[in-house]
């Protein structure tokens, strides 16, 4: 077991692992710039592919942020996870970042489901389509 | 005790409440814009009055993106700390959003240790001074 004296090993994680971390998860971070600077909002998602879903209200500031693009682009985005244990200073983290787009009803029908902590009401659904994948873990030996 | 199929309830937090709850973590994550849109990368940290103090490596992405603003101005940056329940499928997350800028040593001097787990290589600090905080708690009742 990690001892928190242990000296630190940070490690890059390859896409494969980092897509395998994150598949465990229920709770990420979106981070997207709506016109006052970055900004990060935390999702409940699911993986899918090499891309996150996640939903968000219809009247919130992501959506309005995520569909300020040129007509069948996408807005650039990121979405974090990480994990960490405190007692032992070690942990993973995980970065996609691309390209969101809003799904059309048909493209909902056929993405693993998400459940919003928050309710329903989250009624407009994202993928972000990872064009890059990194992650890194510290762990201590 | 919350239950995961009580009826959630998401509240906005006030601005004391924010920092007094990222005050007693040591893991957040900073969101910049590194010129290929925006990124995240879990920081240690310490709270500072209104303002939260990190480390990062001086040949890193970070530090030439949060580097690159006209002299003596400040880069548009974010930090986020969350904590979650995924049982209970509760928790909380805060927001900073203002400007980052590089500390002197003497500047340096005068501000709470941080402690980055990675170890001490990492031989620049930030503060990110916050124009605007932002919180929401979920429970469940």
């Amino acid at each position: 077991m990690a001892n928190s004296s242990d000296r630190p090993v940070l490690e890059e994680l390859d896409r494969a692992e980092c897509m395998r971390l994150i598949a465990g998860g229920v709770v990420g971070r979106v981070a997207f710039d709506d016109g006052e600077g970055p900004t990060v909002i935390p999702v409940n998602y699911a993986v899918d592919g090499d891309s996150v879903i996640f939903r968000t209200s219809a009247t919130g500031r992501m959506t309005r942020s995520l569909l300020t693009s040129v007509p069948g682009g996408e807005v650039r985005a990121a979405f974090q996870a990480d994990r960490f244990d405190e007692s032992a200073r070690t942990g993973w983290s995980v970065l996609l970042r691309g390209g969101a787009h809003r799904l059309s009803a048909a493209e909902r029908a056929a993405v693993p489901r998400v459940e919003p902590w928050p309710g329903d009401e989250r009624g407009e659904w994202f993928r972000l389509s990872a064009l890059e994948v990194s992650g890194r873990r510290l762990s201590r030996r």
